[in-house]
């Protein structure tokens, strides 16, 4: 059977340089490896977001977004999640056969649970949602990261339990688990993470942008010094993701012979990382300008889908005798 | 608003004279008081059954009853669950509403749990799938019998929850608490259930019928006794639904005068019992010889409840802004 790989996207606000490197650069090459679906997540949404222009607004924003990054409607599947109802009637067949024990264990639950987060039945519900997600399509592949590996798990148990009480109805799928990317440092150098406000958006106003990047902080040696301890600091690890090599071993050379000052290398950051997203702001810019090109590629993309869905959603019912 | 009452009938299996009274007599009369929506819960089904033959084998059966026992798709809407699919997506946006918290104080999960049931998601999630039931058809009022008041109470609760975030989407339906019906006694004089094995089906063959009645245990008085008590004997009770009152005056009056033996009595019963199902196992019979028009009743039903379901769900989607 040939390779199917599954990726959700959660709209939840404004993507970040970390997003980029650590989730969409990876699944847009893999866009030439093979099958590739990607969908919104918009019902997960509702377990987190409750203000519906909200919702609206991030789900546009994701659209937006990715294709402006380079996911390729002629090469993938994307769509809303929403788009494709039938995820919402597997996940009620899934959940029948569903150990409420196995749901007990999920991380996730327990870890919003702890942060105080109200316990709420969409979010223990979250992983039989899942599980529909990646097996209404046949997937075969779902790449995961360390967070995410249980949720496959569970995915692979219920579909099991499954085939084994109705008859082989589902492909289940394995996990992909991504090499470790480097870490993507924010702005203050721990990781970068909505949740440290330390972001650099993929989009925005430059001036906002460049303004984030020159208050970047960092320590008292003046433009003189040198500062051998270069490649450590945060705004220099950035622009290694930015930058050509050689314009990054420049700038690390100077730095540490002395007479390159920090604004010199913030400056440098801000043009690297401006020149990186070009291509993509423009896109962006130009999709934003049509709208209605935008939601046809997403209906396009739920109808490409549906295909498939419909397809599974009839073996399913079929096999447990709703049919 | 018109009043609207919705009726949920779970499949599972051979329907005795206890549901006929307790459930199908006063369902069947409602149709000419207001609007009347009747489904099969196929999809709750999915919780308690495993075997698909099973559940296609009762299904068929509880559209076969129903339709013989009076349900008349003329005056009323009569679906299986799962020919609206919608159902499970409006389950999906109200989980997400959901505090947990009201899902594990409901009683039936409690129960069933406690009776050694494995704790499943699908008996967990019962109780949001009764409330998206509910809502998807604006129903205005729902018959509950005492152990599904707290049932309704929680989807009153989660009709009012999403009304309250995303404004006003649902109708809050009301509680129609049935009159208290005598307790149709089952042949061994306990109440009739399922779970005493004392039941009498309402349909069947004939001489298997005709030997669970003979067979009625009772005491060991003469023909020639009288037997005052006579009221008291559940086969008297059992009579009482079946003859016109005056054989049944007459009946106990010659039991309590003695001369009557119990053969007698369960003679008269058994005559009555067949005399009162006879139109609708004739209709039962043709029924049965014309399957495509029973689906092409039930392909209608479910077109009319969509109608309902499309709008309802459009309201909601919008609501909360997955559109």
């Amino acid at each position: 059977m040939a390779t199917r790989t599954l990726t959700g996207i959660t709209p939840s606000g404004t993507l970040h340089v970390g997003n980029y490197f650590g989730a969409m650069r990876p699944a847009i090459a893999a866009q030439d490896l093979g099958e590739c679906y990607y969908f919104i997540a918009d019902y997960h949404s509702l377990t987190s977001v409750f203000d519906p222009e909200v919702r609206r607004a991030h789900t546009l924003g994701i659209a937006l977004d990715w294709l402006a990054c380079g996911l390729d409607p002629a090469k993938s599947v994307f769509w809303r999640q929403s788009d494709v109802p039938e995820v919402c009637e597997l996940t009620w067949l899934l959940g029948t056969l569903t150990p409420m024990g196995l749901l007990e264990r999920a991380h996730s639950y327990k870890d919003k649970t702890a942060k105080g987060i109200a316990p709420n039945f969409g979010l223990f519900a979250y992983p039989v949602l899942m599980a529909a997600d990646i097996l209404l399509y046949d997937t075969t592949v779902v790449p995961v990261g360390k967070d995410q590996k249980q949720h496959l798990e569970m995915t692979r148990d219920i579909a099991i339990k499954f085939n084994q009480t109705y008859g082989e109805t589902f492909v289940v799928p394995e996990p992909s688990i991504a090499e470790e990317v480097a870490v993507i440092p924010g702005l203050d150098g721990q990781k970068m993470s909505k949740s440290y406000n330390n972001t650099l958006p993929i989009f925005g106003e430059e001036k906002v942008l460049k303004k984030k990047i020159m208050s970047i902080v960092m320590d008292s040696r003046t433009r003189e010094e040198p500062k051998p301890d270069a490649a450590d600091l945060p705004a220099t690890k950035l622009l290694k993701f930015f930058a050509p090599n050689d314009v990054y071993d420049d700038v690390l050379a100077q730095l540490q012979a002395g007479g390159f000052g920090y604004g010199d290398l913030k400056k440098a950051l801000f043009e690297h990382y401006w020149e990186f997203y070009r291509e993509a702001r423009e896109r962006r810019a130009d999709l934003a300008g049509n709208l209605d090109h935008v939601n046809a590629v997403l209906r396009d993309g739920a109808d490409r889908a549906r295909t498939v869905a419909t397809d599974v959603m009839d073996r399913a019912r079929r096999a447990c005798g709703l049919v």
